[in-house]
């Protein structure tokens, strides 16, 4: 078997011996709908708060199984709890969508964050073709469009900023309409997907970018100049190169040849960056000046930022073939393979002290659900799988 | 010289001749007026942004400084300069303190936040005092009775939780006015002063207080119960034990020794709780619980956890003898003097890891200012020369 078909193989296990077993077993509310995300080390459940990213990304990621994977009704079944979860208590009455909600759902944190809407979106969009419900799609159809709609100001009323005095524009949502757009593509016109992607392609490598030194900001002035702010001076090394996978995907979709190998030599220059050279790992933030960033968690280890390098790299390296996106996907598996998953009770860790000990021991909490590890798994298995048979 | 005295000199020698001097030589803005607080190790400024929180810590300090310790005049510039600029620039239209603002002075982040309130109004009665200014002390009145308004609502407009589904009491507001109206006494009607502290020592020990286990609740219900969220099981015991200090203050003002009695055995039974029994130093988040944190930071070893605590501490034994006291001091006194000061350029880091280790090496940030190190070096200095001539 050749090193691929190895990886493929570990990748496939680990999805559907291991993480997806997990979540069927310990995430199911049978009383109430939708799923708990809060998950001790064990799998037994510490909170019941619903947080809306986490339902939605759940419906997205068995829905997308049972797409792409494999039709099992009982991952339709899931995605079907998550989804009428999500439609019975997960919007206001404007439409936007909850931050979180009780377990019972009644509504508990306001529809602040435009994020819960690009999750409602995707999911709706993946699970309308899993149950072949067009009022699902709809649904997908209005959230993407409001979201476009609010891309200007998407914290509104909750907005601290005085206006004019400093306005930056944020990278996470034209990077996540590189990936959502892609994902909504069956339900659009043609012309408003184009149009979509252009924008992307135009804000994602462009606006952002840092071209001396080949990275991504996080926070640019509306003129794309740079800020020297906390925000400003913010590096997200994460964000940055699952951004690149998506511009890789889109760069497949187009047959963009350049868009493939700008994108893989800002992931390479993000590592090379972003790398702890003493413990190993990423860390999950910098100050591009080299000051202290305002996040005391700068130097944990995070499980996303690990799975979605692996994603960016094995990708990359199918795509390009260039020796360093191997060379880098090879520390960065050691790393991640080693420290991450738990071999007692399944799962991965989400939180790594910059030393690579466990920070927290939960399997799930208000930002670690059923995603980035389920997600990774049969991406990287799927690009393996095509490489060990060509 | 006994050991208190010796004490009394070492918080002494580093106020005046480390602390002090580190920020007056590296703070002042001589260009647009008001304070740098992001400082590097070195005392370099590597940010400009001005938080109206540490602007107006500042202010207290060296007012504090100059009306208690001694009557510098230069101390008293210092005072005056930022009293200037937060007078110019801190207020939007209705009175209240934004939280942050450009190097130059124009309003950056709203005022959000209460506590931009709080700390102006503290700084603006002891500068009322030190500059002989009524009309300071009248905007340090006036600031406080808007707290005080506010005060079933602080984040106002900026509020993210939806009403009535789990309304939460939290105990950072009632802590503060502890402290806040010993500050303002002289400049309050003998009965508004008597009233509102009688407020604070029903809510903070009272209603804040798990009676069963001594430790005092971030967040409650309304109605004093407990709630079973991430926030409803947070601990944090860096705030429950300087709220502990403020209420032996009020205990020594008031002559109640139970009070104090009560205030001491609280921060001993904080200290059981919080210390870490591996690396030594207090946690600076915990859930009530035992599960995970949503704080990433929460094994973090925080400088005002620390100093805070010496004050605690120190004040507890002096009050009221207990030897438990003591030990806890000079085990806390012990971890905090190894790690903190730096004595290379001055000052004190903020942030160590959970082993210790230096995590960020500012000495001054967007929450680390000009406070909590020579304000507790000063209580100190002060209790030890009490007990040393006792």
């Amino acid at each position: 078997m050749s090193k691929f078909s190895e990886y493929a193989a570990q990748y496939r296990q680990a999805l559907l011996d291991d993480v997806i077993p997990f979540w069927e077993k310990h995430s199911i509310d049978r009383e109430h709908g939708g799923f708990f995300t809060c998950l001790a080390r064990d799998g037994s459940v510490f909170d019941t708060d619903k947080f809306v990213w986490l339902q939605a990304r759940q419906v997205w990621t068995f829905s997308m199984l049972y797409n792409r994977c494999d039709a099992r009704p009982a991952w339709l079944d899931i995605a079907r709890r998550g989804a009428e979860f999500l439609l019975q208590h997960g919007r206001a009455p404007d439409g936007s969508w909850y931050f979180s909600l009780t377990r019972e759902g009644r509504p508990l944190v306001q529809p602040y964050n435009v994020f819960s809407d690009c999750f409602a979106a995707m999911a709706f969009a993946q699970y309308s073709v899993a149950a072949k419900d067009e009022q699902a799609a709809e649904l997908a159809r209005t959230t993407y469009r409001n979201i476009l709609r609010r891309r200007e100001n998407p914290k509104g009323i909750y907005n601290k900023l005085v206006p004019g005095t400093r306005p930056l524009k944020n990278f996470a949502l034209p990077m996540i309409l590189c990936n959502l757009t892609l994902e909504l593509e069956r339900l659009l016109p043609p012309e408003e997907t184009e149009a979509a992607i252009d924008a992307c392609v135009k804000a994602v490598p462009g606006d952002f970018l840092d071209a001396e030194r080949n990275l991504i900001l996080e926070n640019i002035a509306p003129d794309g100049s740079r800020v020297d702010s906390f925000e400003g001076r913010l590096l997200n090394p994460g964000h940055a190169i699952e951004a690149m996978w998506f511009l890789m995907d889109i760069g497949v979709r187009r047959g963009d040849r350049a868009l493939i190998e700008k994108a893989a030599g800002i992931v390479l220059a993000t590592l090379d960056y972003a790398w702890d050279r003493e413990y190993g790992g990423l860390y999950y933030f910098l100050d591009r000046l080299g000051h202290p960033p305002q996040q005391l968690e700068w130097d944990q280890k995070l499980w996303l930022v690990h799975i979605e390098t692996l994603i960016a790299l094995s990708l990359g390296f199918a795509q390009t073939g260039r020796k360093e996106c191997r060379e880098w996907y090879e520390r960065v598996h050691a790393y991640t393979w080693e420290r991450f998953p738990d071999p007692r009770y399944g799962e991965w860790y989400g939180y790594l002290t910059r030393r690579g000990e466990v920070l927290l021991p939960l399997k799930g909490g208000k930002w670690k659900g059923c995603f980035h590890v389920p997600r990774g798994l049969f991406r990287c298995w799927k690009i393996f799988e095509s490489m060990g048979e060509g």
